[in-house]
């Protein structure tokens, strides 16, 4: 039986300014701080389920240093790896928990140029009383500050590299589904939404013909559960002096959103509602073309909040 | 006693393409006709307390022949017939019910070029058992199509007549307060949030250099009352094929709104939601300058949604 | 001309727990905190405009002391003085700034058995700029913390007083108009909204047989700007054990509301949001008969959430 | 490879009369018609995706004859077909299109009395340009009529046959896993939350130790977007005088929801949203134990809205 990738687990993002980026992830998108160990804070939000789905760590400059999927199951890592390494991939062995929460895991680059890392073993840390939810199937009290979303939604990458044997390499070897896509005429693909859940997107693959470096990461996606949540957002944005697009709404997945900047790290954040989920087992891809691009990104909405606001990739 | 005003009444509403502003209004918007004598459709709000909130008429172009405002009083009507006689305004004596539902009015000229009519008898007809909602404080059923709005909120009218001159009128004659200005360092108003009741405003007015006509009519906006019901309203718009600007939010009046224009008069709706009332006897106005305009307009958001949108204003 | 009232000002709260109230009111609903003198919190919500809306100080049990009301115009709180002392209501001069941010006030006690104060001049205490909005229309920063109210909305106040002399003097001597009531066939009138705003009421009066004191206090209400606001207040309140009734929507006045108790003083709170408001000048006063009572209380909700959750009246 | 359930696909209800049922999930539910054929009508709302999620059939009285599940792979009905034959499971083969819109099928009864079917094969029909939504993912225009809901979400059904076997059969045979439970100390169970999708829920089973018949049918569940949609809901719940349990939250999936029932069939129908997903491959089920039944049902509201509200089961 093939391995499997269950979900998008936590992307590792590197800031030149923790303190601020420590406050925006914090006060104003109101992760949970999950641990904090040497340099590096792992936050979650109330709903996230595993250890962190974001781990903040400091550097020269802001980076997407990896991103983690959690496999189906505990054997599925070592598959994995047999699998990667017979197709030439080389593999790092990450011994268990050297990431906080995270248990024996690998680490190799996708041909889209991307640090991914596999594992399945996971720590769920306990929560304490003050913070702990009343619920027990919820992590923590929900709305205690800032935006406060529900959980990881999903994350968008960007890359300049070959776009055909990098839609290969997610939907063959990792087992991605491509619910969406953009697609010339001739049948090469522009962006492909792809999951292995039944979201529309676990992760969004945008392929450029040139980029700053190969790899990008375009930006990390947050779950609130209500439109009005989202405007709520846009309110607490703007009194926190922070620059913003939207709120619209995609056409493509059918969810409304914003995107905002970490004034620490330059990573851009996404808050999400709404939209589908995909249950039918022979999904047929919906495909939108070139000319249709825009309409596909935003059905409504979609307008820059802010003066001289850049919203920009940064290297992952 | 000086004469006042108690409201906003309703706009007159010319268009060239009857049918397709009939659909635009009962169909999308969602009004309930009320009354339909010749060729004119009453339409009001399922909150709405008057006969009507907008008349709709065949012309040869889409124009805002004039708008109601009803009066404190009975006596009020004649009042002002006599104070604004005494200025030297020409008074049209409009009988009763020559407008459905309206009593004994007089119309007149204001300064800023705009038709207005004082009326203070109204007529509340019956609401047919099928439309009529289960609450005695409601006038029809909620959500019965479209987007169905609650009531008729306020009116935004342009005009390239002596700013000064227009500002003193609607203060000084007809009792209104200015709310919020932009206004330059030297104190010429460039636009300002009126109000009789406790609205951020009933009438915006803005002025110009140069117009196209002197009296320019820019929107008719309806209430709703949640947010999310802006948002539900982009989509039927979008589904309807209609094109606007929003979703966004006003500094000035704090309250979230879409614009959209009716496809046969060529009028700017606004559905709009939230903002805050005045209750204090001594609001100061609040004062933005000609560089915070942008800032005063929009909050955040205001993206136009749609190809080639053009959102002109009519005549009025 | 007649003195008038122009809006609810602010209550007066006694607690036998001024650590819980304070937190109540602060943590939990959001209260910004304007000022503390002596033992006394002065509390107003974030859209409040006046120094305050709430003032919380230690007492043996928790008590209504008495509620402000603010008057028009400057000269109306003498004339109001003269005109309840020609009819033989003892008036007590309360010198300037004896309550913080209050200026000259009288008091006097209603038929009712409340305690009123009329006064005018207020001040209006700085922001500092970590609080501040960054709208100049707007007083603090929306969604600091809590539940976060826009704004007080009303009072509900009962009485076991004669219902006749009670709504009269509110009527008469106050100048309150009574939008929606409950009242039998021969017109005695049990319950009464009203108000001298376009609110449907800024005081509810409910009238009873018999009760513990003459003069009960049943809530102080704020407002909210959306139903998603009253829904995620829900989850608040669970979060912090506190327990409450709602969420519901009530027929009179059609607002969607939430009953919860202070757990130090044990006053009702009600968050508050919808309905509608009143802009015509000949609004003839809806009435539900007795047996028509629960559903003008309640269109729909209401249940009780908590275990033997007793949300009882406080003495006033 | 063993075969695999999907997803929920549709419920065949009976009811006793049709006119007051049609109208009811037509008007008031807003479900789509896909197709009238004969004596039944197929339904979907405005997202599903296959050829109906609801079939309404005239009958004595309100029964639901049997739900369908659509299979992972088209092979997997006849895997089923094999392995349920192997246990004894009397096996109804139903050709092709007997239902409209549903391929090659097998039906049998579960230990809990209900009658399932399983197919894979579906034809997806064509919308009319008129009802087509301008999204090419997603199937109707929304909001065109009533509360208009996105998508079936989950039944809940209730047996008195043996507790152990009937969730055995589910958990084992059909390969549901139970993500949430009511659960006696001795591992008993009373309920389960189970679900082959991400979903909290695809189907809740409840058992009893005594029923009218031993397969009941609690209710269906048609998902919506927003909290706010649930309120809207209530309004026009109230106007079109039907009668209602909630608004409220449950513990348990955390899922805002509204109860009606439909007045031909007597079939109760949820209207739910919110809540959380379940990505985790070793989701552990939680477990509520029968004293935390009430709390599990209902985080908060919950009440009866409506004169005598009954809301029965109905056979299964």
């Amino acid at each position: 039986m093939n391995p499997k990738i269950a979900k998008l687990g936590y992307v590792s993002l590197q800031t030149s300014d923790m303190e601020t980026s420590v406050n925006f992830f914090q006060e104003v998108i109101g992760l949970e701080c999950t641990n904090k160990i040497g340099d590096s804070y792992y936050f979650r939000a109330w709903g996230d389920f595993e250890h962190h789905s974001l781990v903040l760590s400091p550097g020269e400059t802001g980076k997407v240093t990896h991103f983690g999927l959690r496999t189906k199951r505990k054997e599925d890592v070592e598959l994995f790896e047999q699998q990667l390494s017979a197709k030439g991939y080389e593999i790092e062995n990450v011994p268990a928990w050297t990431t906080a929460g995270i248990g024996e895991a690998i680490r190799f680059t996708a041909p889209s140029g991307h640090r991914i890392e596999l594992y399945y073993d996971i720590q769920r840390p306990q929560v304490e009383d003050s913070r702990k939810s009343v619920l027990k199937n919820q992590t923590y009290k929900s709305w205690a500050k800032g935006i406060s979303p529900r959980r990881l939604d999903h994350i968008n990458i960007h890359t300049s590299a070959d776009a055909k044997s990098v839609y290969a390499f997610f939907v063959d070897e990792l087992g991605f589904r491509i619910n969406e896509c953009i697609q010339e005429e001739d049948g090469a693909l522009l962006a492909g939404w792809m999951s292995v859940t039944e979201l529309v997107h676990d992760i969004a693959l945008v392929t450029h013909k040139k980029l700053e470096t190969t790899a990008r990461f375009h930006h990390i996606s947050y779950w609130l559960d209500d439109v009005g949540d989202i405007l709520r957002a846009a309110d607490i944005l703007k009194e926190s002096k922070l620059q913003f697009i939207g709120p619209g709404k995609h056409s493509i997945s059918q969810a409304t959103y914003l995107y905002v900047i970490d004034p620490g790290s330059g990573c851009r954040v996404e808050l999400f509602t709404g939209g589908y989920l995909i249950f039918e087992p022979d999904w047929e891809t919906v495909v939108w073309r070139p000319e249709e691009r825009k309409l596909g990104n935003t059905f409504w909405g979609d307008s820059i909040t802010g003066n001289e606001l850049i919203l920009p990739t940064i290297e992952a």
